[in-house]
């Protein structure tokens, strides 16, 4: 959750008044979001999210976070899209940061998910990889094997404060991952981060997926592998089979996984956990001062980095070949 | 800016029930308001917002805050009302705290307000005192001389960490204003934080008040000596006599000032600075662990009070006699 930036009433109206949108009818800062500041924008054309991009979005990643929302939804997937200003620009700059204003989407997001929910995100995550597949843009993922190597040392010197051993276990999981890391694996957009604060139901219906700002390109099964991880899990931190099983099923109902992605998932979401141990640990050890922002507990991911080592096959995810 | 509750989706949806509102389509926490957890709620009816009272509030005021909005407001003032359940209430409760649901009022804050906005405020004021003439319920000043003696109590071992010789300046300061401080003027319903954040404006008209969480039975012009302290300094902290001349002209355009009150002025303003001085220090003294706040600094405060000590009259804030 951040707001970290304050936008005088006569900057706003100037921005605004670049769009077909009317007046400014209210403007509150939303609790929303870890990387951007994002706030509730109304017009005489209705409710918007403005977003500005904090330090560690870079522009030039725009054209394609903004482009993918309005591709997706020309292709009928529902997520919020980029408002065009009136130059037809998606993007511009406002308090000395990118911003964006993005269309409102309607839903809630899901504290506690059941079985159902897994299964609806299961086929959204399906539908967004097919959907994307004539997206032209293309973004490496920070966030792969280098992206962790720089995280490893980052975080090496003070990963104990956390636990100790923790810099260690941290070092030979990088070994291990490193040298099985798979790549002939079917890859396209990813969410990349599709966990359950940017998945939107109105009751039991999925009414869309948001915050595409960590997307890239990579392994499919690798998405679904951090949705194991970010939908199946309980909070004493163990597995529930059930709702795997239900995530898988409903992916594979929409794009049926190969043999070779079957046989990499344990190894996948080992690395998933550990993407996600790596990034927690990091804003762990280095909140900024002033920040609105209570940092995520990162051995939450250790856990679950305990149980991927253990999986023998996507069997002790639920999945039933 | 606080949000501290999550509140979990079959519990809003619930509540909600509760409401002739139809059904929830959006919930999200907004970054306004240090009191208290507010959302943004959008319903089948529009929108609106959720306030969930924390420690601060007593639930008991609660039908004089919420009861004192609905009076403003059915007497023409622009301010959000509270929404009554199914069942007549005002307010009942959500995750194991007091809740209500209040109107969403249109407007926008103003950053950096220039004169106009301070008449607008002074004659705003002014019409919240006479429209709340005919409300019944009474709420004594929890924030007045026993309440800053409090205050002073419980921040006396540690004001000299945030400067040296503090704790003697508000002892001093605590006597001289227990010694002179008035009885005998007009007094009514206040607002007792009508600070930018709480007014809010559509272009260069003021829309509305919000925030009556501090509202009180008190003396009118200590009212508008708090506005003095919220409207009429710069960010430099220096003292803006037009604003000042302004906010007090648009008060008494609406609501003439007697002698008592005129001489007074310097006074009331002091205890005024000096009561958002204690407050601002005990929240500065004891921000609670994972609170998604940043607490203001204390000592923009100290800076008024200094300046109002050295005021004569009440022509040293721009009032023409």
């Amino acid at each position: 959750m951040a707001v970290y930036t304050e936008i005088g009433e006569d900057e706003l109206e100037a921005f605004v008044a670049g769009y077909d949108l009317g007046k400014v009818l209210s403007f509150k800062g939303i609790a929303e979001g870890v990387e951007n500041s994002n706030y509730l924008l109304v017009t005489d054309s209705g409710p918007f999210i403005l977003t500005l991009y904090e330090k560690r979005v870079e522009e030039s990643d725009l054209p394609f976070f903004l482009g993918l929302m309005n591709h997706l939804s020309a292709r009928g997937e529902r997520c919020p899209t980029a408002v065009a200003d009136r130059d037809g620009r998606l993007h511009s700059r406002l308090a000395d940061r990118p911003a964006a204003i993005i269309t409102f989407l309607q839903g809630v997001w899901i504290r506690r998910p059941r079985r159902q929910h897994c299964t609806a995100v299961g086929a959204a995550l399906a539908r967004l990889h097919l959907a994307a597949a004539d997206f032209e843009v293309r973004r490496r993922n920070a966030l792969a094997l280098d992206g962790w190597a720089r995280l490893v040392a980052a975080t090496a010197d003070h990963a104990d404060d956390v636990r100790v051993g923790l810099a260690e276990d941290i070092a030979d999981e990088m070994e291990h991952l490193r040298a099985r890391w798979p790549s002939g694996l079917p890859q396209g957009v990813i969410h990349a981060d599709l966990f359950p604060d940017n998945v939107f139901f109105l009751g039991e219906e999925l009414s869309g997926l948001i915050d595409f700002y960590f997307a890239c390109n990579d392994m499919f099964a690798y998405d679904l592998a951090i949705c194991l991880n970010a939908w199946c899990f309980e909070a004493d931190r163990s597995f529930n089979v059930t709702k795997g099983k239900a995530l898988l099923d409903g992916y594979a109902a929409v794009r049926p996984l190969g043999q070779e992605e079957i046989e990499a998932l344990p190894l996948l979401a080992r690395g998933a956990a550990f993407r996600f141990l790596l990034t927690r640990l990091n804003d762990w050890l280095s909140v900024p001062e002033g920040a609105l922002v209570v940092p995520k507990d990162p051995m939450e991911f250790h856990a679950r980095l305990r149980f991927h080592r253990d999986a023998e096959s996507a069997a002790a995810y639920g999945f039933s070949l």
